[in-house]
């Protein structure tokens, strides 16, 4: 096969083979097609799009291009979850637990930060001690003690997704839905999930920034799914404002193990958003007839504590101080810290995310690139929202930072990223729909 | 500047600005920018296209890439013809000396063929001896004492477009009339060309294929050169059959010879194209005041032996045999050689151009790739042009060959080449139309 002619096939709108995608994705991953002609293929493919059939094969060469894990030796029936990525975005700390505590084993491999876009490994490392490196076989076999596992990548899954991650994020092709939808979905496939929930963010914080692409990306996820025999459920979810109150990691895993416990400083949003996708996990699995159902199963787990157990024994599995997961303030804090005050009176219109997002990587909470390191203490705390209504000098959030300097501008940067109105505004919708569902 | 930038500028169908273009091409230059993202630009800009401004931007950055030639030191004004490749296309053996026979000082630099498409260096070549490698400062001396010099490139022209090309290659952007029209104009105007004839073929044995495509190739270049201050005509003519009757090195030089002497041989489609050339570029010098009147100051010029002499003078000067030019049977030629008859009767209705070109460069008269050593002997001769009526029997043109074997497969696509046509057939037309010309 030669690579010219695949090129010039979808430069000129074609539709490629199974086979020409196919040898593509082999080359990618052996390393024998130089990256000018992978770039060449990667623009035209996201200037002339791909079709369903496409798509699929893309993702399906993708998840074969390395590992293939199979866990129905230890879990009737594997259930994931993925955040398309924001900022604020805790929700596995608190949404797995959930569902392990109701029954349903969970063995999660997930992903650093980058970006404006938090990671759960990053988060949980919080913990001293906690570890999310470990072997396909102790994966396994925490499932089977304890019904939870929380990893790193054990296997090499999709290697072919992270060469050419690699490239696109530096020939301007990042931004294409098939090739995003492609880059998830290879991931989940690979790492042998039979059921998905798919959380698709959208808004100023997540990579799609509006209602129309958000379902687009969500129905080529549906559909690489369905196709490939899985059964996947996508929310498109708010991240126009930060996810609950907390913006950094050690920040966020308090809030988190606020959630579990049932503190009742527990942001409503944030508390919302884990039962959402806890109880689609729950129907996915057979665990619960409805989203109704499931959702009152979650809760219920949290209520006798069942879930906070849970989340402790994961911790306690892999090595972390569980002392501070009984008491949060042993957690990392930044030295310095300032409370931020409304300046003037009127409603919240607007909290921007990505400007957040963005902040909290300059204060040290997040990678401009990959293997920067991270500071795991500082970040931010909003504690509104948009829609709610102020006085001058009411207290709208925190900053914690590692020095003065940094610490003044994260302040003014705070400060910026709220917009006022003289008028009423709505609060913001946490869903604005779902795509997908339980097949048969 | 980022690169991300411009690419995705492009990508989304912007237009990009004069220094975002200069940095593009600095950088390709310098060799700073990475293979891949000017592979992502170039498909970006294949597909999206470029605006007049924007591809006369790149042209210039082009040619200011690398040395930038003024002539008027030893030319008044410098006359240059370009043919965008073709198959039997010897045209510039002919009408250098014509011109420069009418008083018009020619000095000119060629390259040499690649794929179907023969190069003026490489048929000069077939002569013992000649030599088109010379200094700047020997280029312009002998411009000065014989009123005519051809030679390679004797300064770095455009280097930006060389790297381009090298990519393009690979990366299934050659086709696109943006980057065709800069990648040619940017060395005319490096080599200081103050009127330039472009012969832009079309048909099934040129890169273009449509008159369309022909004349917007055309128009692109013809408007780079005036928004340059430079004055450009193009010619669009045929190439769907062969040029003349000649397709290889030392056979087109014999059959440009028997065309500067006046021979009867001489095919009549190959003698138009020339004069048609010729008389353009005598108008464009200011030699003659209309092309009918430039076409017959260039057919007197053969008539007394003027431009017969001016080629052997021109030989002489860069130390080929001149014995050669005076006796043709003296070049190299072939060991092996057959003649084609026709084996039906009827007319001819195409003889295709593409297959002839490329049967050329498998008996060793071309290149499939650049720097491939070339056979100067071999070659075919097609004496025969569509629309003429046949016999059983009657002589097609013969294949001149190195060996037994690339013989009997050269006769067998020589056959395979011709089409016959039970009904009358139009005989081609030499010139579809013509763009441009002098201005004011």
């Amino acid at each position: 096969m030669r690579a010219t002619e695949i090129i010039e096939k979808k430069r000129d709108g074609g539709e490629l083979s199974a086979a020409e995608i196919d040898w593509f994705i082999q080359s990618v991953t052996a390393g024998s097609l130089p990256d000018y002609q992978a770039a060449a293929l990667l623009m035209a493919i996201y200037i002339r799009g791909m079709t369903r059939r496409e798509t699929v094969d893309l993702t399906q060469a993708m998840a074969r291009s390395g590992d293939q894990l199979d866990l129905h030796d230890v879990v009737p029936y594997a259930v994931d979850k993925h955040s398309s990525g924001g900022v604020g975005d805790k929700t596995s700390l608190v949404v797995l637990p959930l569902v392990a505590a109701c029954g349903v084993p969970v063995a999660k491999m997930s992903g650093r930060g980058l970006g404006f876009s938090g990671g759960t490994l990053d988060k949980m490392e919080s913990i001293s001690g906690w570890n999310g490196a470990m072997s396909l076989a102790r994966f396994k076999q925490q499932v089977v003690e304890i019904g939870l596992v929380l990893a790193g990548q054990t296997a090499e899954l999709a290697p072919a997704d992270g060469k050419l991650y690699a490239l696109r994020d530096v020939t301007g092709t990042v931004s294409s839905i098939p090739l995003i939808a492609a880059s998830i979905m290879s991931k989940k496939l690979a790492a042998g999930s039979d059921g998905i929930v798919l959380d698709v963010k959208l808004g100023r914080g997540a990579f799609m920034t509006t209602l129309d692409s958000a379902r687009e990306l969500a129905t080529t996820m549906v559909n690489i799914g369905r196709d490939a025999g899985r059964d996947v459920v996508a929310l498109l979810s708010d991240m126009n404002q930060p996810l609950g109150h907390a913006v950094g990691n050690s920040l966020e895993v308090r809030e988190a193990i606020d959630a579990l416990l049932g503190e009742e400083t527990t942001p409503a949003d944030f508390w919302a958003h884990c039962l959402e996708v806890a109880g689609h996990m729950l129907v996915l699995a057979g665990a619960a007839p409805s989203l109704e159902e499931g959702k009152r199963l979650a809760a219920a787990a949290r209520d006798d504590g069942r879930a906070f157990e849970k989340f402790r024994q994961m911790v306690a599995a892999q090595g972390g101080d569980v002392d501070q997961v009984d008491h949060p303030d042993r957690l990392p804090h930044a030295p310095l810290s300032a409370v931020i005050e409304s300046t003037r009176a009127g409603y919240i219109g607007e909290i921007n995310a990505s400007q957040i997002g963005w902040s909290c990587v300059y204060l040290g909470a997040g990678r401009a690139k990959k293997g920067d390191p991270i500071d795991l203490a500082v970040g931010m705390i909003f504690s509104r929202k948009v829609g709610d209504h102020l006085q001058v000098g009411d207290p709208l959030g925190r900053v914690y930072a590692r020095d003065g300097e940094s610490l003044a501008r994260a302040v003014a940067e705070f400060k910026k990223s709220i917009t006022y109105s003289e008028t009423p505004v709505e609060p913001l919708p946490l869903f604005y729909g779902m795509v997908g569902g339980k097949e048969g």
